[in-house]
C-alpha cells in the first residue's frame, strides 16, 4: 500500500480551506503507486488526488506540476495540479511537499490489442508534439549517468552471464555516437498501468514523475516495449505496426530516427531491467512494494542484441 | 440559432491540425448564445466547444481567455481554451477571432430550489476568492457609464413612467456615494441558464464574455436577482436566504457590504431592465434573437424601490 504518511480528514479540512475547491466531504488512501502517499479527495465541487511527496523534494517538482498543466491546457488529459488562493500549486501537509491534482477517469487496461496501441501511438505523439512550447528542463535521471553508476552496485548480485551481458549493454549504449534526435519532454514511463481508459477513449495518463527532457524516440521505445509485448517476453507485430504507424501519422519520424531505432529499442529495454535489478537487490529502507521481475527486460534485450525480432522494419 | 458563420468538416480538420486534440469526428452547430459563434467539436480525444467571436475584438478576448484559465486552475468549472502547437489560445477561422475549449458537462435547471441557491452561493464567493488572484483587469462595460449613454437611447420608446423611473434611478446610482467595497474579476452574468448541472454538482460556469473587474456585491446581487426570484417576479425569501448564507460561509461580507446592499440589488436590476431595452429598441442588424421582455427588471427595481421585499435583513 502507499500511504506513507497519513492524513485526517480534519487535517485535510483545514489545508483546503487555502483553495476554491469547496468543502471536504470524503478522503480515501490509494494503495496502487510507490513513491508517494496518495488519496482520493472528494469535495462539493469533485473528485482529486491528492499527494505527498515522500522521496522527491520540494525543488524538484515544479517540472512535473507544469509540465501537466502545460499538456492539458494543449488538451492532452493529464491530471491538473489545482492552484490555491495565492496561485499557488505546491504546499506542504503532514512536514511533506503536497499538491491537489484533477482526477482523470477511467482505469487502466487489462488486454491491450492493436486498436488500443494505435491510440496510445497517437496519444504519444500528440504529448511531444504539445510538450514542445513547454519551457523548462529537466535531465533525465535513469539516463546514461545513472546507468553507470548503477551498473557496478548490481553486478555483485549477478551470475557471470547476465553480468557480462548488463556490461557489454551499458558500454555499447553510453559509447554509441548517436545524431541529433528531436527532443523535449517526455514521460518515460508510459506503461499500461500508467494510462486510465474511459471505454475506448483515454481518460487520463498519469505518474509523470519519471518525466523529463530527452529524445521523442526514447518514449517511443519505452511504450512499445510495455505496449506491444506478450508476457514471454514476445514482441507483438500487429500491435507494434498500429501504434508506431498512429505517431507516425501525427509526428513523422526522421531518417535519423529511422536509423537509431534498434539501439533505442535495446536502450529503452536497458533503463528498465537496470532500475528493476536495483529495486529488487537494493530495495530502499521501509519499501514496502514488490519490486517486479527484472528478467523480462533481460530476456527482452537478449532478443534485441541477437536480432530475434525483427526491428528497423517496425518503424518503416 | 447562432451559427453566424458557417465552419465545414474540412476547414476545421485544418485548422486543428495547430492543435494537439487529436483528429476531428464529429461537428455540430449549437443553437443557443447570442453573441458569438459556436459549434460542439468531438475528436478523437473528447468533445470541445469552438467559439468564433462575431463581435468582441481579438485584442479583448485575452481577459475571458485567461480568466477561465485561471479559474479551472484554481478548481472553479468553467470551459478552458485549449493551447495550440504555438501555445497560444486565440486564432482566426474563417476571418473571425476564434478558440476551442473544454466542453463543460451537465445542462441547465428548469426548477430551482434552495439547495441549487445553497451551492451556487458557494461556488460564486469562491469564484471570487480564486479570481483575487487574477491580475488583469476589465473595466465593466455594462455599468455606469453605459447606463448614461443608453439612458436616452431608450427613453425614446418609454411610456412617461417608465421613462421618469429609469432616469430617476440611472441619476441615483451615479451619484451613490460607496464606500470602498471588495472587488475583483466577476462573473457579471450568472444566470440561470450560464450554469450546467451535472445531477446536483455544478458541471460548469459558461459565458464568461461580461466578466470584467467590478464590485464582488454587484455580481452577488445579479446572481439573486436571477436564482431567487419567480417569474411574477416575486423574491423568493428560502432561496435568498440559502444563497446568501452559503456565499457568507465561503466569503463573509463586510460591514461596507452590508450597508449597500439594498443599492446593489437596485442596480443589478437597472442593468439589466436598461439592456433589455436596448436589445428590443434598438436591436443590432441581423440580430437573429427575439430581445427578452425588459419589463420583468422594471417589476423587480420597482418592488425593490418601493422596499417591497425585505432587503437588508437578506445578508444578515
Amino acid at each position: 500500500m502507499s500511504v506513507f504518511t497519513t492524513v485526517t480528514p480534519e487535517q485535510l479540512a483545514a489545508w483546503l480551506r487555502n483553495y476554491s475547491l469547496g468543502t471536504l466531504v470524503k478522503l480515501e488512501g490509494i494503495a496502487a503507486g510507490i513513491e508517494n502517499t496518495n488519496y482520493f479527495v472528494t469535495t462539493t465541487q469533485g473528485r482529486y488526488v491528492l499527494t505527498l511527496f515522500e522521496k522527491l523534494q520540494a525543488h524538484e517538482l515544479p517540472f512535473y506540476m507544469n509540465l501537466m498543466t502545460h499538456l492539458a491546457r494543449h488538451g492532452i488529459p493529464s491530471p491538473q495540479p489545482v492552484a490555491d488562493l495565492s496561485d499557488g500549486v505546491l504546499n506542504e501537509l503532514n512536514g511533506k511537499p503536497a499538491a491537489i491534482l484533477t482526477c482523470v477517469p477511467g482505469a487502466d487496461l487489462k488486454d491491450v490489442d492493436a486498436n488500443h496501441c494505435e491510440t496510445i501511438g497517437a496519444l504519444l505523439a500528440r504529448m511531444h508534439l504539445a510538450g514542445q512550447s513547454y519551457t523548462m528542463r529537466m535531465q533525465n535521471p535513469r539516463g546514461p549517468h545513472w546507468w553507470q553508476a548503477a551498473l557496478p552496485q548490481v553486478t555483485p548480485f549477478l551470475d557471470e552471464h547476465a553480468s557480462a551481458m548488463l556490461k557489454a549493454e551499458v558500454n555499447f549504449q553510453v559509447n554509441c555516437i548517436q545524431p541529433e534526435l528531436p527532443r523535449g519532454a517526455i514521460h518515460a514511463d508510459l506503461f499500461r498501468d500508467n494510462v486510465l481508459w474511459d471505454s475506448e477513449r483515454v481518460g487520463g495518463v498519469i505518474d509523470f514523475y519519471f518525466a523529463c527532457t530527452d529524445t521523442f524516440l526514447y518514449d517511443v521505445a519505452i511504450t512499445v516495449n510495455d505496449w506491444c509485448f506478450t508476457p514471454a517476453p514476445a514482441l507483438d507485430n500487429v500491435r507494434a505496426k498500429a501504434l508506431l504507424t498512429a505517431y507516425h501519422s501525427v509526428r513523422p519520424f526522421t531518417a535519423a530516427e529511422h536509423a537509431c531505432w534498434p539501439q533505442m529499442l535495446r536502450a529503452a529495454a536497458l533503463r528498465f531491467w537496470l532500475s528493476r535489478l536495483y529495486d529488487f537487490h537494493l530495495p530502499r529502507p521501509g519499501a514496502l512494494v514488490h519490486a517486479k521481475d527484472p528478467a523480462y527486460f533481460q530476456r527482452m534485450l537478449e532478443q534485441y542484441i541477437a536480432r530475434a525480432v525483427e526491428l528497423r522494419p517496425m518503424l518503416a
